[in-house]
């Protein structure tokens, strides 16, 4: 499979755990689609397309939803 | 990445947890497309199609899930 | 941003609590498109519409997790 | 709002619980779709759609999960 | 409705666990089009799509996590 | 059924928990279209396909919160 690439879940901030929920949402994608010219490729279609657009922050909210519960909310 | 502009998901209100939601909807959009300008013409389209506003409240909803438990729902 | 409309996810009963959660589904829907005029337009399309009823059922399922969740499920 | 159906989400068994998941997703439609000789129309369209079907058990999915924590998993 | 067919969300194995959330997922299909023809028609067309697939992917993966907190992971 | 290939949820690290995840998501269309030559015959397709490949991403998602979950998040 794909280089190792997700150490752990814990992050130090909200922000930073909402940067690896994108992280998460697009290795997600490359898993499926390992060429970076496809992937290139057809970011230039769905990053105009609006219904694209909300699946994407879609995906990104269920993997934040982990990880937040991973890091107790940082409360 | 972008700019931080998540620093905590704890909210004194359930309204603004859930304007917090709404955000957070709107920032996994702005991830994948950055350009203010290309947001601002989609918007002209999804706003006026229903099916595209539902999948809108749909993201809302999951993040919300997600800060209400961050706040032990406002209890 | 609206006008605050969401004071608490406590409810007296199930029943309470499933219709907050379709008035969530709504909000959701009304603040990506806050005019009433053009949400009326819509709503003619899409209630003869089977898959967008389904959609919209799906919405008020996730946010009436969330609610139930935050009233012990009424237990 | 419409007539009261939800007195309470405890149920005595799995079967009873899964049964409960699916009048939830059918009132989550009917809530949008009040009429009973539009939504028997669609029905006719939407029954003969594979993807229809495959959301609509997705729909029963989710409410199943706020069921079944409801009742504890029926352990 | 249905004739009963969930007597239980405990599992002993994790693949048997899956293996519930494969029935129940064909289960809120069948509550819908009970027809076992028509079905059988509709699997023909929706097993040679890409999303249909996928699509009923996630159906299973939403009800294995139900089950599989109902058997608290199998630990 | 399929031939057994779940024997447990737990795994050593959050890498391997997510490689579960994209196999799980796998197993889930392939319990729906057995055949490696249909499957592969779609994948030349799906792969290509922008909001296939974020559908893909979002039910490895939510196999990932299963997984996560079970493994109390690698903490």
């Amino acid at each position: 499979m794909s280089e190792p690439w997700l150490s752990t879940l814990k992050t130090d901030t909200a922000q930073a755990g909402w940067e690896l929920a994108v992280k998460m949402s697009r290795m997600g994608v490359k898993v499926t689609q390992p060429s970076d010219e496809v992937r290139k490729r057809l970011r230039g279609i769905y990053e105009n397309d609006a219904d694209s657009l909300i699946a994407s922050s879609q995906v990104i909210a269920i993997n934040f939803q982990t990880i937040a519960a991973a890091n107790g909310y940082w409360k």
